[in-house]
């Protein structure tokens, strides 16, 4: 294969993203573009429309993934997969999802354009609702195909306007009565590769160009609700105090500084929510309740960061009189990417001159779920300041041409793997 | 005078306090007589009943307040006043204020059933609205007398219900439209003496039954906005956040220690009210408001701790990379009470044979209004538990019996004086 002659466009690359970037676009700049939405629905027909033009079999799937075959030379071999979302959050950028739905694409069109043909059947997908939405299902059409939500996780779900997520799937072109018929088996892929952009700021420190992902974050959240007692604030001396705000405010920072002493990158943590009860200027605060998430790259660091903050919180109940209750709102695991997926990436990247870097993501993606069925792998485009989930959000597009060369070298690399 | 003869009566306050507590009470056992509701209305009604039956001349004022005047012998001296009011917060309890009235009303009683004239005529007062309250305008009554608030105050004023502060006044006799009618000039009185539960337990830890307030506590109250950056809790290294919610949580814990060092029943600080943005589980906090709130017996300490919270202030916000924005949203000064009262109020409890003790009032309350036109004091019951504004607020009768009787005789010594 000559790699000076099989390259992606990236003038059509540029493009394809300034027009899918249109599509629910308000006012601020930002992308509107939720699932299920008009501009989503939009965006699947304007995307619908592209692959028609290629030399591949595009098929909505019951929950509305939106998959593009083209023909392997052995056919029956399992596909290789590629491609990501293009649901946004609200008022979020043109590139979360998006970008490696429109590089999938590029794969596709250089492929017909240089009349090349794999030896494995090749899949571009676009999934459905990637991101949170009103329906409270994020990564569904990801978790849908690997057999994690059955019809009886969709069937009475509603957005907060009484909307049915069923009727969302229908007119999106899915078929939320056969929704378990989305199912693909274990065999159906040899691989999966999807691009993302960072968000973050650690390719774009090291000025990297191409990010190979090494894992994806496990997650780990808690509601915490401190009782101490509530009091007058006059009359209440400090001594006579057990002000449920200070002792959660004592517990945040003794969450940071346990993560602080991890090297950068391995665990992060956030107390994102926080209400205080009675939330008066004049009335000592009796009860707090605060999120606590916790990520890491992998489960025992998480799990380390807890034994860790358990042990200062226990301090704390003593030492400021309160009671703390917690209850546990998810546990999800930290998924390894492919260590062979990993290889062909960074030896593309490498071949084709380009510095990459590893790295864990600290955010859930398809990928993650990808990652049960078949081997699966990450690439990361840099984030301009690390934005992201705003108007703001931007990659360069140098750095997307490079990451959209080393995507089409890794797939052709591995169609030759007799994985 | 025989202080053994002219005494209080414990059964009647016991039962005078019994019968207004169960106006207003509620199924928790709780107090809701908010200002200008139909259960306040009741109370004030059964107070007049009450003050009917003595030798004196019972009005309301054009803010509502209610007052009942024993002629003196010498009837043009100024007045001495005592008293305190009889609206509750939400779910309150049934001393805070009531007693003040009660115990009044017992002084009265007394004076007619020994048939004892005094020199200055006396005014019983049991002021309008001191409790914060729907209309947002507390120790309303006493501003009122002093001239504190204005006709356009209280004009457009209305409740979250809609309804007129004007509507509310007229409903208890008042006459808004003249309004500033309600003024007592510097010279209608000679003295003023509250009696109030302390709403704290200094008394009762030192199982001391008279409080002489030296003092009424200066408040100072600003809102606080913290400014960070609000980012994705998953991609964003800890060392990249500027979290807003963990500089407000350094913040406050900076004001706990600051305000630690000080001697107790000095000064006070509280956030009680805190407002997180955009308070996601899975976005760092871009923005904290949050109250401050700083109590003390001076003003100068009020300031001696805000300055120093202003530099570790300053500190945090270098650290965290947050900036603030301040808002005074109060600054009331600390009055004290006058010598000549307190010194008059220590020699009768002393006379009587009652430790007493000298305590700052951290919660406001009528006298520090009454305190700029004539000279003011004020009496403490201890506080069971230190509890108030709840339905478990609770003094002992035997304690209240002897603040009454100091309050009785404070009362006659003050009308002794040349003055």
């Amino acid at each position: 294969m000559d790699k000076s002659t099989v390259t992606v466009n990236k003038q059509i690359i540029e493009q394809k993203l300034s027009e899918l970037g249109k599509i629910g676009r308000n006012a601020n700049g930002g992308m509107d573009r939720t699932t299920f939405t008009p501009a989503e629905i939009e965006a699947r027909n304007w995307l619908k429309d592209e692959l028609d033009q290629l030399n591949v079999d595009v098929r909505v799937d019951q929950a509305a993934n939106i998959w593009a075959r083209r023909q392997g030379q052995v056919d029956h071999l399992p596909a290789i997969a590629f491609g990501s979302h293009i649901d946004s959050v609200p008022n979020g950028g043109m590139y979360d999802g998006a970008l490696g739905v429109i590089l999938a694409l590029e794969v596709m069109r250089v492929l017909d354009e240089q009349g090349i043909k794999t030896k494995h059947p090749l899949e571009l997908v676009s999934f459905s609702a990637e991101e949170p939405n009103p329906f409270g299902l994020s990564t569904f059409g990801s978790r849908a195909i690997t057999g994690k939500l059955a019809y009886q996780d969709i069937e009475g779900v509603t957005d907060p306007s009484g909307k049915k997520l069923t009727t969302g799937i229908k007119e999106a072109g899915g078929d939320p009565d056969d929704f378990e018929g989305a199912v693909r088996k274990d065999e159906a892929f040899s691989a999966f590769l999807e691009v993302h952009i960072e968000q973050g700021k650690r390719l774009l420190n090291r000025d990297i160009p191409v990010g190979v992902v090494t894992g994806i974050t496990g997650i780990y959240r808690e509601e915490v609700t401190v009782l101490g007692e509530a009091n007058h604030a006059g009359t209440t001396l400090m001594k006579d105090r057990s002000d449920a705000f200070l002792a959660a405010a004592n517990m945040s920072l003794e969450l940071e500084a346990i993560l602080k002493a991890y090297p950068d990158e391995e665990v992060v943590g956030t107390i994102g929510q926080v209400f205080v009860k009675p939330n008066a200027t004049n009335i000592v605060p009796g009860e707090v309740t605060f999120s606590l998430e916790i990520r890491g790259q992998t489960n025992d660091k998480i799990q380390d960061v807890l034994a860790q903050w358990e042990a200062k919180m226990e301090t704390i109940k003593k030492d400021r009189l309160v009671d703390v209750q917690r209850k546990k709102m998810l546990d999800q695991q930290a998924v390894p990417m492919n260590r062979d997926v990993i290889a062909c990436c960074e030896e593309q990247s490498k071949e084709l001159g380009y510095p990459s870097y590893r790295l864990g993501s600290m955010a859930g993606h398809d990928a993650a779920h990808m990652a049960s069925i078949t081997r699966s792998g990450m690439l990361f485009v840099p984030s301009l300041d690390g934005k992201s989930h705003c108007p703001e959000e931007e990659s360069r597009m140098e750095d997307i041409e490079k990451v959209a060369n080393v995507l089409l070298h890794s797939i052709l690399t591995m169609d030759q793997k007799e994985w």
